[in-house]
C-alpha cells in the first residue's frame, strides 16, 4: 500500500500545474448562489464539476435537482473496492457576492496569481478545497490501488444556508450513505497549524423590517411628530446587546451548554490570541463578552450581529426626508443547545416587548442551521488527524469553530454520517470580502494530506 | 388702479390653461440638484425659466454662475416704475431627487393631471409656485398699469441647502436690493386654510460615518470578538434621544426661545391637531416631547432626524457579512437662537463622550441653514394677508413652520431684504416623497392672490 500511496503522491506533484490550470478554470464561472441573475452561471459550475468527475473516472455522475427553485447537487460515485470503506466528498461549488465591487485589486471573476496566492471569490470559499479533494482522489485512482470507495456530494446553496440540502438529503439518504465525510469548507487556523474541527455554531439569520408613516416625509414638515423607523430601528437593535456585549433577547443563554474546564483548557493552548484577532480584523481594540477569551467566543459562545443596515438616503449629498420605512438584517450564531426555532422566537418575544405603539414592525426568519460536535474517537478524525500530522509535521489542531455548515447537521441528522471538518483555507485569505485568495502551498500541502487520509482510512 | 387690478385677475383667469401647459413643460426636466450626473438638466431647467422671464417682457435676464461647482441663480428685472417699491421674488427651479422611483404611480418627470391634481416631481415643490409667481406678474404687467418694479432671483441649489447661495447674494447684495422679498416655498396648512409663514426652523445636516475592522469579515469566522460598526452606529444613534423624545446632545436646548403664551395660544388654534398629523403620516401613534403639541414640535421645538441608515449586505436574502462600515445621515432642525456650527459641536462633543474606543468615527457636515423669525407687522406681510383674505374670504394663519429656507436667512443677512413666506403647497402633496402633487384649484387661487399683493403692495 506504501507503494500505491507513493504513486498518489508523485502522481499529485506531477500534476501540480494541471491542477492549478482545473481550479482557475471553475473559479471563472460566477456562481454566485445569493441571486437570481446568476442562476445560468450556478448551473455552468455544476456543469462543469459534473464534466470533472466524469474526466476522473467517477462514476453515475449526476446532476441533480434539489426544488423547482434551488440549485442542484452534483452526485457522483466510484465503488469498485468491495468490502473497502466509503467515504463522502462533500463540497459546495456556489460563492458569495463578490461586493463592494471596488475594493478588488482584479476582477473576482478572473482568478489571477500575485506571489504565492491564487486571488478570486471562491478560491478559498470553497472551490479551491473541492478541486483539492477532486485531485487527491484523481491522484489515488491513477495509482491503481484505489484504498477506498467514494461517493461526491457537492452542492451549490451553502451561501444561501443550504436550503434545500436537507429535504435532498433525507430522499437520497441511501444512495449517500457512506462510513464518513469529508468536509473541507472549515479551514485552518494558520498556515503552520493543521486543523480538525470538532464543533460548529449554528446560525439563525433574519431581517427586521420597521415602518412608520406610510410614506417618506419631509423632515421639517413632520420631524417632531412622529417617531422616526430609522431612529426607532436604532433603539430596538442596540438594545439586543447590554453594555457587557451579552445579547439581551429573553432566554437567549438558557440553553447554551458550559464550557467544561478540559476545553477552556485546549482553547487557551490556541495560537488564536487576543493579538492574532486584532491583527485579523485590524479594529482598535476586541470586543465581547469579557468573561471568555476571542476564541472561545467566536467557537463556544453565541453572537449576533448586525449585518446590514438600510433606511432613506443613502447616496452622496443630504436629502431631508423622514423615511417610512427601515431594515436590519440580524443574525444569530448559535451553539450546543440552542436552535434556530428557539432564537427566532426569542427575537419575536423581545421585539413583542420592546417595540413601541409607534412604529410598526415585521421579523422575517430568511435561513437557519443547527449546530453540530463531531466524536472525537471516530476512524475518520483518526485518519485524518494521521494525515495532517504526516505532511505538517505536527498535530492537528482541534477546534470549535464560529461559522456554521448546513451539510454536517443535514448528513448527521438525515443520512447518520458523521463529517470529519478540516480545509486548507486561512484566517487572511479574505474569505467573503474583497480581495478573497488562497495560499498555494497550503494547498498543495492539503491534496497530499487528503491522499494520506484516503490510504489511512482504506487501511 | 381697480381697473388694472382687474384686468390683470382677467388676464390670468383666460390664460389659465396656458399657464398649465407652461408649468408641465418645466416640470418635464429632471433639474435634480443633488446629483452630478442631472447637471445638464438643472442648466437646461435655468435656461427654461430666463426665456420664460424674457418673454413676459423682463429685462437684463442673465444666467448667473454661483461657483465653479454649483448651479446658477437666474436674475431679470423690471424696473420702469419710478417711485414704486420693488419687489424680488424668489423661487427655485431644482427639485429633490425622486426615488424610490417604483412607487410612482405615473413617472416623475412625465407631468400628468389625474382629476384637480397634476402629478410630477417638482410640482408642489417648487415649480408650481414659480410658475404661480410669474404668472401673477405677466397678468399685472399685460394689465398696462403694472404697480410695482420686480426683480427676480431663482436659484437651483435650494434642494441641496442653497450651498453658494450666501456668497452670491453677498457679491450682489445691490443688483437684489427691494423692499420685500416674496417666497412661495413655505405652503400652507390646508386647501381652506391661506398661511403666511412668520417663523423657519434651520438646519444642522451631518453624515456619521463608524468605521470597525479593516474589510467586511465572515461573521461566523470572527463574530464575538470586535464590535460590530453596524451595532455601535445603532447604539450611538438610540443614544442620541432619551426615552421622553429629548434629543440628548450637550448643551442642544439652551438657546433655543421659549414660547410665549401668545405663541402657545397661537399654535392651538391653528387647525394642524393631532388629528391632523395621524391622517397625514399614517402612523399608528404621534411621538415627541410630550410638553408640546405637535404643532409646536414641528414648528418652534428643535429635532433630531435620522434621514439615512447603510451598512453590510442590503439586498435581497443573506449574507453573514460583519460590515467594516456603517453610515448614517442625521439632521437637526434648529429653532431661534440655535445655529448650525453650535449643533455640529454639539454633535462632535456627544460623540467624544459616547463613541466607545471599539471603533472609530468620523463626522461630517452636509449643509447648513440660519433660522428665521418675520416681523409681523411689515408692509409685506399686510400686503400678502389681504391679498389671501381676498381671494379666500378669511384671514391668513401665521404660523413658524418646520422646514428650512436659506435663501430667507441669506437675503436678511447679507442684502437687509427680509421676506414674506407663503405659498400654494399643501401638506398632502407628497413634497420630497413619491407622487409628489399640486392642488389645481388652490394653485389657480394662489395666482389670483400674488396678483392682488402687487396691487396692495404698489398701493
Amino acid at each position: 500500500m506504501t507503494d500505491a500511496l507513493n504513486i498518489a503522491l508523485n502522481y499529485a506533484h506531477q500534476n501540480a500545474d494541471r491542477f492549478l490550470a482545473d481550479l482557475k478554470d471553475v473559479l471563472a464561472i460566477p456562481s454566485i448562489s445569493t441571486s437570481d441573475e446568476y442562476k445560468p452561471e450556478v448551473l455552468r459550475a455544476a456543469v462543469w464539476m459534473a464534466d470533472q468527475l466524469r474526466g476522473m473516472g467517477i462514476q453515475n455522475v449526476e446532476i441533480m435537482p434539489t426544488s423547482e427553485k434551488g440549485h442542484p447537487v452534483v452526485f457522483g460515485e466510484w465503488l469498485k473496492k468491495p468490502g473497502a470503506p466509503t467515504v463522502l466528498v462533500y463540497g459546495h461549488y456556489d460563492v458569495q457576492p463578490p461586493d463592494p465591487l471596488e475594493l478588488w485589486e482584479t476582477p473576482p471573476f478572473q482568478p489571477t496569481v500575485r506571489g504565492d496566492k491564487l486571488y478570486a471569490r471562491g478560491s478559498s470559499d470553497m472551490k479551491g478545497q473541492v478541486i483539492a479533494s477532486l485531485a487527491a482522489i484523481e491522484s489515488a485512482l491513477k495509482s491503481g490501488q484505489m484504498p477506498v470507495n467514494v461517493k461526491f456530494m457537492l452542492e451549490g446553496e451553502e451561501e444561501i444556508g443550504s436550503e434545500h440540502l436537507g429535504d435532498f438529503i433525507k430522499k437520497n439518504a441511501k444512495k449517500l450513505s457512506a462510513d464518513v465525510c469529508i468536509n473541507t469548507d472549515a479551514g485552518m487556523i494558520g498556515a503552520d497549524h493543521p486543523t480538525i474541527t470538532y464543533g460548529l455554531r449554528g446560525l439563525c439569520y433574519m431581517e427586521l423590517r420597521v415602518y412608520g408613516p406610510s410614506k417618506d416625509l419631509h423632515s421639517g414638515l413632520f420631524g417632531g411628530t412622529v417617531h422616526n423607523p430609522a431612529q426607532a430601528l436604532t433603539e430596538l437593535v442596540a438594545g439586543m446587546h447590554d453594555k457587557s456585549g451579552r445579547v439581551t433577547l429573553p432566554g437567549f443563554y438558557k440553553k447554551v451548554r458550559r464550557l467544561t474546564p478540559r476545553e477552556r483548557a485546549a482553547f487557551k493552548k490556541l495560537p488564536t490570541t487576543k493579538k492574532f484577532f486584532l491583527e485579523q480584523t485590524g479594529v482598535p481594540a476586541l470586543w465581547g463578552e469579557p468573561e471568555f477569551m476571542p476564541n472561545e467566543r467566536v467557537g463556544a459562545r453565541p453572537t449576533l450581529e448586525v449585518n446590514g443596515l438600510l433606511s432613506g438616503w443613502t447616496a452622496l449629498g443630504s436629502k431631508t426626508v423622514l423615511p417610512a420605512y427601515a431594515m436590519a438584517k440580524i443574525s444569530c450564531r448559535l451553539v450546543p443547545d440552542q436552535t434556530p426555532e428557539e432564537t427566532f422566537k426569542q427575537m419575536q418575544a423581545y421585539l413583542k416587548t420592546k417595540a413601541p405603539k409607534t412604529i410598526r414592525w415585521e421579523l422575517i426568519s430568511l435561513h437557519d442551521a443547527g449546530t453540530a460536535i463531531t466524536d472525537l474517537n471516530g476512524d475518520g478524525v483518526k485518519a485524518m488527524s494521521d494525515g495532517l500530522e504526516k505532511v505538517w509535521g505536527k498535530q492537528p489542531f482541534l477546534v470549535r469553530e464560529g461559522g456554521s455548515i448546513g451539510a454536517v447537521v443535514l448528513l448527521q441528522q438525515y443520512a447518520g454520517v458523521e463529517s470529519v471538518l478540516t480545509g486548507f483555507g486561512l484566517p487572511e485569505d479574505n474569505v467573503h470580502s474583497p480581495n478573497e485568495h488562497l495560499h498555494l502551498p497550503t494547498w498543495y500541502k492539503g491534496i497530499d494530506a487528503l491522499i494520506h487520509f484516503l490510504y489511512n482510512f482504506g487501511k
